[in-house]
């Protein structure tokens, strides 16, 4: 959801081991510092001796003053507590590159989205191993970058496109990129390389999901937004949905059909991605959405 | 959800006015008292000046012995704050109540699913205006009360439903009842009568709504679970959904698939309701789901 | 769906009052002259005296010679049996202008799914009474007339609009554009006006459909596309779909969760007429999708 | 769906190498026997040189007398037009055994809609490997065979469950058997064996997908049904469908929430294979639903 946007807002994710208290605890360090609670979710997988996670929307009075201090504080109560956590504020807007190859579905939801600001990001640069998008992603002002991907080259091309963005932008959606990134790659962005997969994982893990969805005759095609880890297509889910099909349907009208549903599962992960919905706990994904 | 049951917990739900520091307060409120917070879900409907929401599933240690103590307490910490508060334990079982006339699918499906503990509450009673369903009802060991209704003396025959109920119900489901009830008879049970609607509500709002979806040639029919107001029709909304329909379905198709519409959405909305996951807030609902 | 083009392919609609024999004198007909079905639906309100309905797609050999002949003699058979009918083929692309008024969404999918050739049609021109989008729809290649709307002055505006549409448009879409047309303006397009309301109606006929959806509590907002008729709302339902929604959406919220079923079903409703996949009959509609 | 039932009803059902005039052909030949075809649904895998499939529902006046006539005529065109064809009446009710375990929940749905002749069926006998559920099938007035099942001594238990099946049913739903039956089994009841299988197939094949779904992280759970072949899992699929879940479900709420999934999807399967809507092919199925 995206009501008006109130840029005194600021977001803490917090992850630990269950201990009573871990509520009110945050929440009395909150109300210390003067900040007033918009939206609290929580989640314990185990009340006895499970892992905890907390998400806090909050507005500060008088922020340009107070936001600092309330940070510095957090890093002491985050030692005494065992918190890992994360902090961010609708001033410091994520900056997202977008990885893509020929197909512009997913790239042009994500501009859609973007440009009626339902999802408020910046996006500093497109990175394309082809060069048929170029045109309409600089007609929108964003910069685009041409680098080509020869296969005993890989290694050079993903050494230019870290050098982009190097400093530049916070994380990654693969718009339906289709190169697999290297473990080095990966493991300068953990967590925060989104791609999306045309199929409901884990069925029709790898190639030609659609071709298989149709030789297996099934009754619903999907899609799957993802985490990337280095384990192909095994990355933590975030969003996944489906679409009703028939015996109707070519393996060509299921690419089309399945485009729709990747547009909008693939929109839905980066907007939570940006709103710091998600938090990852293993292989698995808690969305507060 | 329905994990497996712990006999130890307690929920509590919470509204009042909007205030700094609510969440702490009760928080550290029931920290005081060894309540172990196992799931937290809160809603505002402005930070500024709104209203506040809050329900709270908590284990208490020694529920025997703290579970009054708490109770007690509660009711000075919600004079001074000015909550409005209920606390269950599920130790409590809730008892409801069928109304039914003499179509059977809503009934046998919380039949069903109180019987596999999917909806776990007492049924002290079954109650209708026909007696066509006694015997499949009385063979699952429920009382079945046949209440003639004769247009002139409703008076008489709501009288005599009261009587049953007395002392005997928390709340009524009317699955698929066809009756009006009295404004006397809602006042005893304020938000506590959940009437299924067949439609997408306020969509063919009053009688027929399958003949009027089949005449204005809809492409999705319907149906609504909503607390029963003296507002015909006009309750609470708890829960909705939709099933695609097509030009095939005659009027009476779309009675039979919409039956099953009916079924899981007056399902979900009791079984919320039994939960104490919903809210009333003027002529809406809170669901925490 | 959309396979690969085949533009040999026909499309013949059908609607005639019920009679026995009727599926057989058209196929038979197709067969002597040479046309291979591809695809056949068929519908029926009644198989003993209700109206009778259908779309045949066919391949004719030798298309450039045959098609004419087969034509001319459909006239004929069309007057013995009384068919209603319309005959097209892919060879004549239909030409579709698009109203819009400020908002882009609905706009920017057609325009999406038409480069793509999801949407196999003609655009001649976007008509608006504001100037807002008139960068965007020319970097497209397609003409943008703005033709301000003067409350006093809606004729004239209607007259100018006409008089660009002249022999130059099929159908028109309504996406999103705000303004009622007049009996006069419709009965030049009767059942080639595609209209999105943003309720699933019936519920919300009308103005602000979200506000109202939002004051009512519902937990489904929907969107609509239709036949525009004189009656507001009322015309032939083509398609409709949902989307869930919660307590914790704003009317501001719903409008922007609305806005993804408003282009989904308004492209399907679409797509749809392109293919000649509906039938108007009375106030609803036959889709063969 | 399911009008109102009319007793003078046929369905034919066709496959055949696609050939012109086919549909000419079949129409005429109906004609000539005096059938006024009430429902006509046609397929072809490739117009030029594919399969074709063709169900239609036709009316016979004077059903009794001239039923038979037809099908002997229809032995002749089959042999001159090589077509695969099966012919099935309203009179003739579809014979269904099914088969449970310990599990009573897609049992019961399947028991309603009989009840409730929305599946209109004989079941002239349950059959399970445990005694849970005797007492309610037969309270319904339906025998039930306790048939234990020891692992060494499968192909006896089996061998009795034939002796009992033979001549007394046509078409087997395993309603959550969790056995596998042998292919000397399975060929007796060729495309005639209806399976649940507890996830969106072809993900988790094989045992406890619930638990895998859970491991994996989806954001999804559904069920499939499917034609039984010797290949686990992997006969041709009729029916899925997927029920949204989210962090907070435990493996034991996702075996919960789909149930009803596996209720729903089965029961529209078996519906379906009722009704003579489904044709299989390769490892397929053609849904004329």
């Amino acid at each position: 959801m995206n009501t008006t946007v109130n840029h005194n807002l600021a977001k803490l994710l917090i992850s630990c081991p269950e201990k009573p208290g871990i509520i009110s605890t945050v929440t009395n360090f909150l109300l210390e510092h003067k900040a007033n609670i918009v939206h609290f979710d929580q989640h314990t997988t185990d009340p006895q001796a499970g892992k905890f996670f907390m998400r806090i929307e909050f507005d500060l009075e008088d922020f340009d003053s107070s936001f600092e201090k309330l940070e510095q504080d957090l890093h002491v109560l985050a030692q005494n507590y065992a918190l890992d956590w994360t902090l961010s504020s609708k001033k410091q807007m994520k900056r997202m590159a977008i990885f893509v190859s020929k197909a512009d579905h997913a790239l042009m939801e994500l501009i859609w989205r973007w440009k009626s600001k339902e999802i408020e990001v910046e996006i500093p640069m497109v990175i394309s191993n082809h060069a048929d998008l170029k045109e309409v992603v600089e007609g929108y002002g964003i910069p685009y970058y041409h680098i080509p991907m020869i296969k005993e080259k890989k290694e050079d091309a993903e050494q230019k496109a870290l050098e982009l963005l190097e400093g530049k932008v916070d994380f990654i959606v693969l718009a339906r990129y289709m190169q697999i990134l290297s473990p080095n790659f990966i493991s300068k962005f953990p967590n925060q390389i989104i791609n999306i997969h045309h199929s409901f994982l884990p069925a029709f893990v790898g190639a030609n999901p659609y071709v298989r969805a149709f030789n297996r005759g099934v009754k619903l095609i999907g899609a799957t937004a993802h985490y990337v880890t280095n384990d192909l297509d095994e990355g933590p889910i975030i969003e996944q949905d489906v679409q009703r099909i028939n015996h109707r349907y070519t393996a060509e009208d299921l690419k089309i059909a399945g485009r729709h549903v990747e547009r909008r599962v693939l929109a839905e992960a980066v907007s939570w991605h940006v709103e710091d919905k998600v938090i990852v706990h293993g292989n698995k994904t808690i969305v507060f959405a």
